[in-house]
């Protein structure tokens, strides 16, 4: 399975007063990689909203902080989808400044219908992109 | 004229690398205390939007930074409206840490239909309040 | 064992376009009431940084979705530190809606030199704070 | 004068309930734009702050707002140095979404001791600097 690499540098606003990333822009850079990904696979998550009208939302969230990261470092995300079904996908990340592992992170998600915020099914065409990604 | 007081103390999230409170979490502040506004006057902001299917929207933001912040400072903003017509209204805003005028800051919005996004004239029963807390 | 009560009431800037609170603010709720917490015990952050000359750091997030949060909705957290030895520390924390379960999370730390970042054992003084939480 | 153009795309969590960006995040696209000044320049922010050990600090901000940015929306930034004297600098930015001009902002700043946090005059290199994306 290949992973997806995203890059990225640290804004001087993720910062806090212990002079790292605030353990709360860690997420906030997961869902950028996963912003990637949909593009990636040919379906950016706007057309998923507006076309098939549905939401992704977050079920769960894990993330295990190894090494700070400071103001302007370059860091990466290798990332992929590891587990799916019908309902239910789960990424696992590790984020990356040159060698050193910094964080390692999982997010599992469903889909929910925009309007009546319940869960529906994973679209298929969706199902056989994160095939697609796992087979790689 | 009253002014409102809207009391506040600094999370460790809205501090940076520089030790103190990032000034992006400003604006922030004053959207509460806008907040803690339209609560006063009896029209929370998810009354308006609901009932009254409006959008309060910014169309400019000024502030003067004269003292930092620091994690877990109290402080309090003094605050009100000063300037309406029919179409625009302004808060001008001061943040105090004890006697200490830390910042100054002004914003001004309209009224726009949430799905046009069109601007609309301020509801009657709005400005009828706006006029009640300048009076005062 | 006794639960802290930590109350909050959602702000506008911590909704997103699917028009729910951002799943990334819920370590900064968390991360308000740990400062709940120390004020609690009688050991405010500020202090133990300045002090003690530690910090605080995360090691691990864990965080389970169940409900949506709204602009505006009250919520409070339930939480409390559940498990600790000489170097490593765990809150558990529950988010209510009324008396809806909107979340469930766990963070684990350990507190470091500032000067060095290094790990070190946690203050005595604390682990007696700890020990008299978890026995209340 | 030549503008500098920093380009950018939307992050979801920079979206609020209303659908487009919270305001609060143009004084952080606007800290960006400033970072890529510095690399610009030759004097990336970190090597400022611990070579020359001074602080940038913002005095004044100013924006204002004439077009809502949405989720993935592409963005750039032209921006330069305009106003500048031994002790204060000021940028100014436009906004484009496409040939859109979405927002127009100002900042003032000044330097300050890392230490003392006392306003010290502008390092004579940085000047030079000023000098020349004014000239060019």
């Amino acid at each position: 399975m290949i992973k997806l690499r995203y890059d990225r540098k640290v804004n001087f606003y993720e910062t806090d007063a212990q002079g790292i990333v605030h353990h709360s822009n860690y997420p906030r850079y997961f869902e950028e990689a996963r912003g990637f990904f949909l593009e990636y696979v040919g379906y950016p998550y706007p057309k998923l909203r507006e076309e098939i009208n549905i939401d992704v939302v977050l079920l769960k969230l894990e993330i295990e902080y190894h090494q700070p990261l400071y103001f302007q470092d370059k860091f990466y995300i290798l990332f992929n989808i590891e587990e799916f079904n019908r309902f239910k996908f789960s990424f696992f990340y590790q984020i990356f400044k040159e060698d050193i592992l910094v964080a390692t992170g999982k997010t599992s998600h469903c889909c929910i219908d925009r309007k009546t915020r319940k869960i529906v099914s994973i679209p298929p065409f969706l199902l056989e992109k994160f095939k697609g990604v796992i087979n790689d």
